[in-house]
């Protein structure tokens, strides 16, 4: 059995406003985007946003609100470069949920909510390994 | 900027009901426990289910109930394997959303919530390439 994430789907109201977030924000570039999806390829896996009223459909329950218990984090390899990918999410649509500090067991990191409050943790994590492809590896 | 998700963290009630569902249903092996936190390394990027009270404390926000606006997807090699994905996170605590059946887009797909209400989409997907080490590209 692989431990394998294929796929991270937020549901979206709007096309637009996501893709702000997500392209301007963190600079990632779609692989594929049609009216109601938008796909980035990730490291060895997809992110998804799609409308939410069709991710309801497909999966066939109602959704409540986000924030839901869930985030979804982006590791950095400094601390100035946490708060500067903060910034420019901030300035692409996002809500700024906590500010950047230390957490008790160490590193750097803050919150932002995407426009959808899909919620984002950026963080500096120096004891977790990313490789030249992005590839996140656990370490104490 | 890479085009990169470290971790996905999930919100949960109790660590053991979360583990059964992905140790035994999933089948798989954690990487980090303590009584607040489990950690799986997925391919490129961690799991992380993480007790919601600290979850929550951590990015200053309460949280909605879950099933939220969101999905996580495991895709697997073969139709039959999705069934039998389905049938072991039933046995193991999960709750089947929607059965199996092929989407508009071709494949094959289920979903199932963890029990804290996560939704995973189990699927087949013959355009998404796996390789070995369990990371997904996309394709049309």
């Amino acid at each position: 059995m692989q431990q394998q994430i294929s796929v991270v789907t937020l549901g979206i109201a709007e096309i637009a406003r996501s893709k702000r977030f997500y392209a301007a924000g963190f600079g990632w570039q779609p692989v594929f985007e049609n009216e109601e999806v938008v796909f980035y390829q990730m490291n060895g896996l997809m992110l998804g946003t799609w409308l939410q009223v069709s991710l309801e459909a497909d999966m066939q329950q109602t959704a409540n609100a986000p924030p839901c218990a869930a985030s979804y984090g982006h590791n950095v390899p400094s601390e100035a470069e946490v708060d500067a990918v903060i910034g420019r999410l901030v300035k692409s649509g996002g809500r700024l949920l906590r500010a950047a500090d230390a957490p008790p067991h160490g590193g750097y990191r803050g919150y932002v909510a995407d426009p959808d409050e899909h919620v984002w943790e950026i963080a500096f994590n120096p004891a977790w390994p990313i490789d030249a492809e992005g590839r996140v590896t656990f370490g104490l």
